[in-house]
């Protein structure tokens, strides 16, 4: 069903003869191989032969090897090298440390180092919320991680997480100008992960969990928003819980539908699907049904954990018992964060009348939404080649940035909710319909709207030191600030 | 003694009168009451009055008041606002965090982030030293401190040291293409910190210590050497170190004095000391002879810890007792890292001829330093504004320019001597002179040489691949390498 992607994408240096066909026969071996060329470079050129760099997308390993097969064994042509562009993206890691201020001669290095910086170090001393003004806390954030939970790959330890936790801080910062570090704990222990996210909290101003498994992310973050004054978000959460509550709020645009009369079947009672739960609770709706793998979430199911029990409470007023193609019957939403091909076209086709489907396992969702588009009115994915992508990059990046703004200690309910409404009105009336739900991670509204939701569900009104700590942590140009900019008189 | 520097630097906003004579009243008034003018730009200028900023450097906090005073007291002139141009430099923090790699659309984004990322943790996954070769871990330092022992403040704590480990940052990014991260514990615990550096230990390819307060930097930094895989360097001991014994070695070459022919005296036995006698027992000197706040330090003084015992063990053959008085008669060196003014002219007189004295003690040295010149051949201190700075800047960016290129699991003293030699020897013969027995710390040449120095030390015939690593460390330009400057091949 994929298509070759720029995930498997690899570049051959191949030396040809140089007849004037050579280029076509080299592009229409990989065609015809099932691979996309996407670059044709020629390296080297002389009489007798020329070096090509022949880039082109593939399906996975296994046909990337074909594609480079069936040019190796075209007549008088050699491969010399493969080269995975992914893989030549991440050599050396995917972010780096700048300096922000000069330091071309002594005077520079008075007021960044010694002996300037000791009176900084004593101000902060005597006034710790000067932290948020002199130092890098301001627009910093720790993304967490114990690689217990990563991508689909499951518990792959902290140094094999890092750089999904590098790529999201680059996200951080093309997004929403924050600057945030990886943090990869060697443990698994849930109190030693706690103190050590304790013991580093005061760097940062917020902290971003990432790809830790359930159920100890949720006593993970319970525990350090109780212990900590800067807020808490854990992504697979809240991030997901937001995006979804955004694009069914479009969904439901779409059918005509309000959200009190819907009654919506979650399958899947992890990270995500506990967040989701939770956040749509919010929104009143007429009735949630949990799912997971033993079946419908009921209360008084015998074997649950305290997070499911406590799921068990505050859905399915009915009680009602069965497997997922029970609950499912009627449904006006299906949300699925659980596992691939776990309902079919039936099941679809027996959900109430325009019905809105989001099967967002990953990278194979719950029904093949080409099927699942047979029967419902509206289909979302976890996928970038389908529509209406489910990605919380359209998130945590203006959830942070409000943060920081507004200089926040906690992070709350509201403030959920206030993201996903932002996200889902970035979508203008004429331009929503069934295909696009979501605006594109691309939109550079999207962000921007996010943090100005979370800046004034944060305080009513934002204070001006907030907004200037924002313009200085995108633009990073603390040294050229005029006097005006600031009070920066502590020392005098 | 001092002068007005650019670490009590401030400008004033000033309104006065557009006359012609104003802008001579306003510097003079500036240079009577003891200030440097070093800018003059006007803001602004109409028919009726000129808004002028104002810089100048001050003494200290009180005379940048006296300063502001002087112009607010001229007929007609009224100073707006003050602001502290050391605090303006660090409003916002002093370093960010780049993407290497470019995000602009989703082929990007899919070869940076999901899906393609997932190939990637699965090769570290599968052979975790690929880590150094596919994430930050290549080029990334960890700077520790538990803000004990910040600068000459003391135990400020870790939110109020962090303009120091910002600042440390930006000098390895500046002298070295180093990414260095602080890393600020709100515990001043000895396992607990020992604990939270070997769980955050794979991100890093290297721990830099700092600011931690004797004794217990001694254990964590024992402890942590044994544990982890990666080196462990702290930088008050053996970056002080190994700028000392480089400044010996060349302060020797001025007075023509052998190593092994000299009696030293080692003033202060804390983080410094230390590493100090230890640095220099491995030169073979004829006696060194510590001594602290209660006076030589000797075997079998009573009441001595384990740290100090092993220090009494190895100096002081003679077990010579008293003062540092005593001490310091007939002594060829005298190195200082304690306490002001503990030595006079007399002392200094009283050692052999051409005696060379190292008074580091920050901000006030041991000793005037004009006092020490009229009696000792060479004179060398911790401050700026004297001749020959002992300054860390020197030795820590090479020493972990070194340790990544060689992708080195541990440091040794070995590697601590090598490193002070190539210091000493960027000095040329025909440079070398009493003022002049360290390079300067904006040398070019210091890091590099350093670094060269630690991989030679580290591995006789360093690899092509660390060379390699060092080039993508320094330049960061992972995305634009060729098919031949790597071999990315892992996933194919």
């Amino acid at each position: 069903m994929a298509l070759p992607g720029p995930g498997y994408s690899i570049t051959m240096r191949v030396e040809a003869p140089p007849s004037a066909s050579a280029a076509g026969d080299l592009t229409t071996a990989v065609g015809q191989a099932g691979g996309v060329i996407t670059a044709f470079d020629v390296v080297e050129s002389t009489a007798g032969r020329m070096v090509v760099d022949l880039s082109a997308n593939a399906l996975s390993a296994e046909h990337a090897e074909q594609l480079t097969a069936a040019v190796d064994a075209l007549g008088d042509v050699h491969v010399r090298k493969v080269s995975d562009r992914t893989f030549l993206v991440h050599l050396g890691g995917k972010i780096e440390i700048s300096s922000k201020v000069p330091l071309r001669n002594r005077d520079d290095l008075s007021r960044a180092y010694t002996p300037g910086v000791a009176r900084v170090c004593q101000a902060i001393a005597k006034n710790p919320e000067d932290a948020r003004r002199l130092t890098i806390k301001r627009n910093t954030v720790a993304v967490v991680t114990d690689g217990t939970a990563v991508l689909g790959l499951g518990n792959i330890g902290p140094a094999a997480a890092l750089p999904v936790m590098e790529g999201k801080a680059a996200l951080f910062k093309k997004f929403a100008g924050v600057d945030a570090w990886p943090v990869c704990l060697d443990t698994t222990d849930t109190e030693e992960i706690i103190r050590t996210v304790e013991l580093l909290a005061p760097v940062y101003g917020g902290i971003n969990l990432e790809d830790i498994a359930a159920p100890r992310c949720f006593e993970i973050e319970a525990r350090l928003r109780e212990r900590l004054d800067i807020p808490v978000f854990h992504d697979d959460q809240h991030g997901t819980a937001i995006v979804v509550v955004a694009a069914l709020r479009n969904a439901l645009r779409v059918v005509g539908k309000d959200i009190t009369d819907c009654r919506i079947v979650v399958s899947g009672v992890g990270a995500a699907g506990n967040a989701i739960i939770r956040l749509l609770l919010h929104q009143r709706p007429a009735e949630i049904v949990a799912v997971d793998i033993k079946g419908i979430v009921w209360e008084g199911r015998p074997g649950m954990d305290p997070n499911l029990a406590d799921v068990a409470a505050r859905t399915n007023r009915a009680k009602q018992q069965g497997t997922i193609h029970d609950a499912i019957v009627g449904a006006d939403v299906f949300i699925g964060v659980s596992a691939p091909n776990i309902i079919t076209g039936a099941d679809v086709a027996a959900m109430a009348d325009d019905a809105v489907v989001f099967a967002l396992a990953n990278p194979d969702p719950e029904i093949d939404p080409l099927e699942a588009q047979a029967h419902a009115a509206v289909v979302a994915t976890g996928r970038s080649d389908f529509p209406n992508q489910i990605n919380n990059v359209l998130a945590f990046p203006g959830v942070f940035r409000g943060l920081l703004d507004a200089q926040a200690h906690v992070i709350t309910d509201d403030m959920l909710v206030a993201a996903a409404e932002a996200i889902a009105d970035v979508v203008a009336p004429d331009q929503l319909n069934a295909s696009y739900i979501v605006p594109s991670v691309f939109d550079e509204q999207v962000s921007p709207a996010v943090a100005r939701a979370i800046v004034a569900t944060c305080s009513p009104t934002p204070r001006a030191g907030g907004a200037k700590a924002s313009a200085a942590g995108v633009h990073g140009a603390a040294a050229g600030f005029a006097p005006d900019d600031a009070d920066p008189t502590a020392g005098v």
